[in-house]
C-alpha cells in the first residue's frame, strides 16, 4: 500500500487538525478562491477560526466539528429537474416491460411519450411513485452498481455534460476547508441515501458513512447465490426532508451539527436545528440568482417560481432575522463549475 | 488544547493504521491479555494480520475495516434482565404519577407492587410496552442526561456496582486492538439507540455516532425555551434485532461489516450478512457457559432456557456449519471483568 506524498500530506494534515493548528496551515494560502471577497466568506473564514482556535472562548472540540451540507441546489444543479428522477425516467421503459399494468398510469404515460408538457405537469406525489416503482426490488450493491454506472454516462441537457460535473466548485472549496480544519462533512439530502452514496466519495470526497438520505426499508432475503442480501422495499422509512433532516442527523450522527448549508424550503428544520445549539454555530443559504451561469429562482426576492427547490421569501425574511448568511450565487461566488 | 503523550501517540497510530504498519506495533505486546490461547484468540490474531498486512492477500483498506459489536451479552451482562428495563422500571413511579391510568395494567402493576415473580412473568411484549411509556416524550438531549445520571447511581443486585462495570474485559481489550488495527468498532443493538450512547464513549470508547440501536421516531418541536429540540415519540422506527440489525447497519453505515460479534439468536442476520461478504469477514458468538463467574445460558449445549439472550441450539449448529468461532465464556476468557 505504497502512499503518495499527497495522502501522506494529507494524514499528517488529519494530524494537525486535531491539534488545532489546521486554521493557521489552511492561512496560509486562499482556501476559497471561487468565493469573491465579501460577507459570505468572511462569515465561513471567521467560523473556522473561532471554532478550531484553541485559545478561543468558541473551540469546538474536533468529534464535535460536524458540518451537514444539503445535496440539490446546494451542491450541484436541481434545475429543471432532480438528477435522481432523471435516472428514474430512464428506468421507466424497463419498468413497464416487467410490470405492463404501470403503462396505464398517467405518470408512466407522460414518461413513455416523451411529451415535455405532460411530463411538467406531473407532481410531486406522481414523481415519487415512478422512484418507487423504478428504483425499488433490487439488493443495495446492485443499485449502487446500476446507479454508478448510469452517471458515467448520462448527460444534462444544457451543459452536455455528466451530472457529476455540476457540481458548485465554491462548495467543493468550502467541503476541503472544513475538511482541512478537522470537520466532517455530511450530506443530509432529501434525494435517496442510495443514490448519492454511489458518487458521493468520489465527486463530494464524502464517504458512504457520511450520506443521510431519504431511506426506505431493507429486506433481508437470499440473493441470487442464496447468500443474504439487502432488498430494497417500497415503503419509505425516512423522508429525508424538512423535519426529516434534523430527525436524520440524529440518527445517524446523533450530534448537533456545528455548520449547516442548504438553499429551499426543506432546509429550514435542519438549519433552525443547528443554529438553536449552544456555542458558535453557522447557517447559510445559497440564493439562486444567476440565470446567465446557472438558474434564477425563488420566489424570494421576486425571482421566479419553480416546483424544484423552492425559497420562499419567508425563508429569506428568517435568514434575516435568525442570522443565516443567504450566499448570492450572482454575487458571492466568483466561479460556479470547475469546468467554466 | 494540549495532547498527552499518550494521546498524541494514538494520533500516530491512527496514522500506522492507515499505513498498515499497526498490525506489527500491536503484536509487540499482548493485545489480549484476558484471553486464554485456543482457537478464538488465535482466530482474531489471524483475522487482524490478515487483513491489515498490506503484502497479504486478504488485505482490507481502512475504508472498509467495519467491525460491529451486538452489546447485551457480548459486551456487557444481561442477566436477569436487560440494563435499559432495570432503567425503564426506576421510571414507572414517576410516570404513574402523571398517567395514574397505567396502574390498571398488569405490566404497570406488577412493577410498582415490586412481585418479583409476577415481574418474571412479564412477556418481552409487556416489557416493551414499559419501555414504550417510560422512555418516550422528552427530548433527546434530557434523555441523554437522565440515562447518565441514573446509570452512575444505580448497581447491579448480584455484584452490587455500577451496571457500566459489568462490561467484559475481554471484549475491551479486543474493541481497543481492532482500532489500534484501523478498524472502526460499532455497537450494533436491539437496545435503545440513545440509551447507549449515554455511555458508549466512556464505557466502550465508541462514540455516539457508532452506535446503531433500536429507534423510535422523533418529533422536531419547540423546547421549553422556544428553541427547537428533537422530542422521543412512541412510534418504533427500527427494531435493530435479528433482521432489522443488517437494515440498521446499511442505514447507518452503508457498508459490509467484516468483523461481527453477537451471542444470541438475534444476532443471527447480522452474523449471516457479514460473512456473506467478498474476502476475510470473521463472525464470532459468545456462548455463556459460566455460572460460576457470570451466568450459564443457551438452551444450546444443554443449557439452561431463558428469555434474555437466547442461544438455540440451530444457532449453535449453524455457527459449527458456517465457520463462525463459538467463544466459551469459560474457556476462552481468562478474567470476566476488570475488579475480579
Amino acid at each position: 500500500m505504497a502512499l503518495r506524498r499527497r495522502e501522506f500530506t494529507a494524514l499528517l494534515l488529519g494530524g494537525a487538525a486535531a491539534l488545532g493548528l489546521a486554521g493557521r496551515a489552511a492561512a496560509e494560502g486562499d482556501p476559497l478562491p471561487s468565493w469573491n471577497d465579501g460577507p459570505a466568506k468572511d462569515a465561513i473564514v471567521k467560523f473556522v477560526h473561532a471554532t478550531t482556535d484553541a485559545a478561543s472562548p468558541d473551540f469546538v472540540p474536533v468529534a464535535e466539528r460536524i458540518a451537514t451540507f444539503d445535496q440539490d441546489g446546494t451542491l450541484w444543479v436541481e434545475q429543471p429537474i432532480y438528477t435522481q428522477i432523471v435516472f428514474a425516467f430512464s428506468r421507466v421503459p424497463e419498468v413497464v416491460k416487467e410490470r405492463p399494468e404501470l403503462a396505464k398510469e398517467e405518470a408512466f404515460r407522460a414518461i413513455l411519450s416523451g411529451d415535455r408538457a405532460a411530463i411538467a405537469k406531473l407532481s410531486m406525489g406522481q414523481l415519487l411513485s415512478v422512484v418507487g416503482a423504478t428504483l425499488t426490488g433490487m439488493d443495495v450493491e446492485t443499485y449502487r452498481d446500476e446507479v454508478e454506472a448510469w452517471i458515467k454516462d448520462a448527460r444534462d441537457p444544457r451543459w452536455k455534460r455528466p451530472f457529476t460535473d455540476l457540481v458548485y466548485q465554491p462548495q467543493i472549496e468550502l467541503l476541503k476547508y472544513l475538511r482541512a480544519s478537522g470537520y466532517r462533512t455530511f450530506i443530509v439530502t432529501g434525494g435517496g441515501q442510495d443514490f448519492v452514496r454511489a458518487y458521493s466519495e468520489r465527486v463530494y470526497g464524502v464517504p458512504v458513512e457520511q450520506v443521510i438520505g431519504t431511506m426506505f426499508d431493507l429486506g433481508f432475503k437470499p440473493g441470487a447465490d442464496g447468500k443474504p442480501v439487502l432488498v430494497r422495499e417500497s415503503k419509505l422509512l425516512l423522508n429525508d426532508d424538512e423535519a426529516g433532516k434534523p430527525e436524520g442527523i440524529h440518527l445517524v450522527i446523533g450530534r448537533r451539527p456545528r455548520f449547516a448549508f442548504g438553499n429551499s424550503a426543506g432546509d429550514r428544520e435542519m438549519l433552525e436545528y443547528t443554529k438553536a445549539g449552544a456555542g458558535a454555530r453557522l447557517g447559510m443559504i445559497v440564493l439562486h440568482d444567476d440565470a446567465k451561469r446557472e438558474y434564477a429562482y425563488g420566489p424570494a426576492k421576486g425571482l421566479p417560481d419553480t416546483k424544484i427547490g423552492t425559497f420562499p421569501q419567508a425563508l429569506y425574511d428568517q435568514a434575516m432575522k435568525d442570522g443565516w448568511i443567504v450566499v448570492s450565487m450572482k454575487n458571492d461566488w466568483k466561479r460556479i463549475f470547475a469546468f467554466a
